[in-house]
């Protein structure tokens, strides 16, 4: 076989090859993807399916001299193969060190470091406008799939390359797959382009002012050459429509191992337990179920991303039309689901809280504003070990800031689960739920909340745990699903915006929000060991101070501590801080405060023990900094 | 002439007229909007070319049974007019008495409240959504303009309401004209759609998987009620593109008088001095013009809002390709600011606070994560008289907890011009600039800031000022501009990131951010008449603490007090209150900390001198809170 990729440092290498030789490169490439995503994991089916495509585009292309933008960028393992960086991804003891999307720290190669869908056309329209303007002869290049083209900025960015004058390429790469599904009326024109090699009269691409071109065999690295070629010093924009196949390389037995195009780190995932995200989404999920057919307006909705959130195959098939993939579409989703509250309806609607950023607009206005009945959960919040495009530490600043919304942060699967019951019930109001990650999910499974556990037990994030780990102890979340059920009424008994005492001490109060709950509890274990009885509070949410019950602290505390996972400034804790800095003057001492959590920054793939020691987010430094005050 | 419009007080009493008497209601309708207008003001361009398209939609369908959404509502005059709100509109006297936007609190045949562009599609498709669900037989229509349609939102429900399988009209006004102009290759296809009376090939709406039907002469009620007619009870989901004239019934001479769509309040306006907006726009432009020639990849972005941002015809004109209007697409137009800032060039996106909402995400990821150079103009930010759907109350707490993000604070002209000039020239970073308020201007145009200015004369927005009022004065704007331009460069002299002690004190430090520095300036001012010599602050920046300046105040200081003119809670002045509170303890008495600033709530139409007494933001309370704690 041929040994060509070996001799790749660079995308000039990879011009001396003759046209002919591409072929056999694309299958080096291709099997070295197959072993490293086997090995490593990572987003398996869009980087298969784009091999051909990507060799194409640097040999008929001159980066960085010309801009080549990925939309998302998770399909650019091939592209960084081609631009010096091989080597972490054909030897096993470099595996992981590139990341795993563009990135201008590694290579002048990548224009940006993205994660979220559909920002390339405008990010590329912003390139060739500052191109036209400084009369640069660059080419810009933007390289889209079709489940992205569903999302907003997407078209809007097609709106204005309509009415752009000079060169630009947009590359959309139709693999007939979104993340999970495709969605929208748009996705049968795609079809019926597919059909007609590109030739029926509805084009949307044309009707966007665009000029257009339909490659059948997107896989065939020649016939991409060609495409390329003809269009390359286009003097104005043109989209090179590609059909590929997803996951072109996989073999039937991979089916199950690869889900929803991400192959999970088969290594690590091995025998371990399932992680918070899909614990806790499943166990959601299950006690929707239950309730589909007494409700008929009850609904699931899921911006493409059920896999990662516990809304499986299985749910999805049974829910019917008590479900709705939505496509890529934040925006959309939850001004639908404000439509849906509006009309009676009980909508659901389930994603990341990185992704939740893309419709702060709606959730501020269609939503909040206009106090429809609605529950947004809200996965991924607080701080972890991903990287810096999907980081979730600032969801508390940016839903608990919003006025009119209702931000809960459950401690427990059950009190996540009584909060849903409250929240698509009684609540009938606009409710925002941090479902609960993996320092809760560690705290449960340890045994719940023991009084003072031992510090550690219930750190946070006791270990870097892949959300994504595939399957296994599943039973552990339908049994927690169980105890969850039985306790529903109870754990949100009276008004769930009151913050409940777990403890009641002395001179010193610890109150964790939601995932930082288990080590308020831990902190006061160890400052028991120091003769210091501290009161333990879980205030249960975080878009309102319950000042009743911060009041009632002044008499017997000098020392109030909040702890949470997320960014400290414009999140939680301060609020308690100002709140207690403008109490009116009176005679006693006024309280004081002391603020645990991250930082403002945004962390790409630390480990959350390098985390918890930067922040002091520990057992350990939480009660050493009480001691420093009050000793 | 006819008087059906005095007897409708519901649609009931529309529906009994005969299709032969609406073309006279339409008549006496237009009338009273055009004297509503002229006196009261109001977005008169778009009501006018609805008129009859609304008198069809209440003829053949049954709200509130059927849903009529209008997309950002503010063409929805001749909506109320016909759903028992017609005096309003009709009587002088009562003027006002109704909101410019659709309000469920109003009437029940107003589902939503809207100001933002581009929701009307999903959330109809919600409603559709929920009825199906639930059986319902009810119809839902949603009523959007062309200019509406380039807003990614809007794609998105389109995407969607293709796979709709019940019943959904979308009315699409097409009347040529976005509020500035309309941008994208979208409207060549509207264009030919026109052109061919609906039957070109090419056809947006069929490419999204919708049926299409067009209406030549959209001021035509009875060829509208034919067509509603025929559509009324389509079993799916259909456009009803019809073609309006925008603004029909103006006369020639009310040209100019008519601004952007937007007649302004002709009584209040008489006179009065132009407002912040349009000032310190004005100023920010002229300084920019100056440099086109020199700087090829300097180019101004506003996402199809220039008026009311002082981005005149006159500027448009002579800027050429240094200009560009995106129409309304904030996600497009901040990722592609992005584009031009890592493609070498210098980007200046302006417009709203309450519309950067919308971009929340593409600010976070590709705009600050990427470090991009590039400035953002946040005109409108702060409390203010304005309605609910616009209200820049949170600005501060949006962008100030962006991590990566530079945030600028102004308190003049001068130091505004010499940040922008920073922001575009040595920064070479991501930059939003808070453009200065109406407290600022009335500051300056007291003669700026006389150490210890009196109480009133500076504080926040002394008159609730339209900041969209027509001309005059202009004059103060270029006045204010030179005496700037000197001054460019001392004003961020050192590190702009650096706090500015304006009056070193002792005892009381007061630190006003932007448009609150004045309220600061007057606080100081009541605290010496009681023989206190207060510090005063200009802070100049809200995304980082001055640290250094902060602990120099430990020594001579007991209290600081922080001056804000936007939401308290996640804002900026809480994060001072919790650096001295998390301050390592030692023998000194922690530092006492005062913030003041808004509540977390939208408010609508609330005149800011109520505003400013709900929050304490007056020099008098500001005083007396400090005195409470120091006597």
């Amino acid at each position: 076989m041929s040994d060509y990729l070996a001799h790749i440092d660079g995308t000039e290498d990879l011009k001396r090859l003759a046209i002919d030789q591409l072929p056999d490169l694309a299958d080096e490439v291709r099997r070295a993807l197959l072993e490293y995503c086997e090995v490593h994991g990572g987003h398996v089916g869009s980087n298969l399916g784009i091999v051909e495509a990507t060799i194409a585009l640097h040999y008929v292309f001159d980066s960085p001299r010309d801009h080549i933008v990925f939309d998302v960028s998770h399909q650019s393992y091939t592209h960084k193969m081609l631009t010096g960086r091989r080597r972490a991804f054909t030897d096993p003891r470099l595996y992981g060190t590139v990341t795993g999307f563009t990135n201008p720290l590694e290579s002048e190669d990548d224009p940006f470091v993205l994660g979220h869908t559909g920002t390339s056309i405008s990010l590329a329209c912003g390139m060739a406008r500052a191109r036209d303007l400084t009369g640069g002869t660059n080419r810009v290049v933007a390289v889209i799939g079709d489940g992205s083209l569903s999302s907003a900025v997407a078209f809007e960015g097609l709106n204005e390359a309509g009415e752009l004058h000079g060169n630009l390429l947009i590359v959309v790469n139709d693999n007939e797959m979104s993340i999970a599904e495709n969605h929208g009326g748009m996705y049968a024109n795609l079809a019926r382009l597919r059909a007609t090699g590109g030739l029926c009269e509805h084009n949307l691409f044309r009707d966007f002012g665009l000029d257009y071109r339909y490659v059948e065999h997107g896989n065939d690295v020649t016939e991409l050459v060609k495409a390329f070629r003809e269009v390359r010093d286009f003097d104005h924009p043109v989209v090179v429509h590609i059909h590929t196949v997803k996951g072109l390389g996989l073999g039937p037995d991979d089916e199950g191992r690869v889900e929803s195009n991400h192959w999970h780190n088969a290594a690590s995932a091995a025998g371990r337990p399932l992680g918070a995200r899909k614990t806790y989404g499943m166990m959601a999920m299950d006690m929707l179920a239950k309730r589909f057919d007494t409700e008929p307006g009850l609904i699931v909705i899921s911006p493409a991303t059920p896999g990662s959130n516990g809304i499986t195959r299985e749910f999805r098939a049974e829910a019917g039309s008590h479900y709705l993939d939505t496509g890529i579409t934040e925006e959309h989703a939850v001004a639908l689901a404000a439509g849906i509250g509006r009309a009676e309806g009980t909508p659901v609607l389930a994603t990341s809280a990185t992704f939740f950023q893309r419709a702060f607009d709606q959730i501020h206005q269609e939503f909040a504003l206009n106090r429809v009945p609605g529950t947004l959960l809200i996965f991924g919040g607080g701080i972890s070990g991903t990287d810096n495009t999907h980081s979730g530490a600032g969801d508390v600043v940016m839903f608990g800031n919003i006025p009119g919304l209702t931000c809960l942060a459950p401690t427990s699967g059950a009190e996540f689960l009584s909060m849903l019951a409250w929240s698509t019930g009684p609540a009938r109001r606009p409710v925002a739920i941090r479902v609960p990650g993996e320092a809760v999910l560690s705290a449960e499974r340890a045994g719940g909340y023991p009084r003072y556990a031992r510090a550690g037990v219930s750190g946070i994030n006791a270990d870097d745990r892949d959300d994504d780990n595939a399957d296994a102890a599943s039973s552990a979340a339908t049994d927690t699903a169980a105890t969850a059920t039985d306790t529903v009424t109870d754990a949100v008994a009276g008004d769930p915006l009151r913050y409940r005492i777990t403890h009641r001490g002395r001179e010193v109060a610890l109150i964790g929000l939601g995932n930082a709950y288990p080590l308020a509890e831990s902190a006061a274990g160890l400052l028991a060991e120091h003769d210091i009885d501290a009161t333990v509070i879980n205030p249960r949410q975080y878009s309102s101070l319950d000042e009743e019950t911060l009041i009632g602290l002044e008499g017997d505390h000098r020392i109030v501590v909040t702890v949470e996972d997320g960014q400290l400034e414009g999140g939680w804790g301060e609020k308690i801080t100002a709140f207690y800095a403008n109490r009116p003057a009176n005679e006693q001492v006024t309280m004081q405060v002391l603020n645990v959590g991250a930082s403002k920054e945004v962390t790409d793939r630390v480990p959350m023990t390098t985390l918890r020691e930067r922040y002091g987010l520990t057992a350990e430094r939480i009660a050493g900094r009480v001691l420093g005050r009050i000793r």
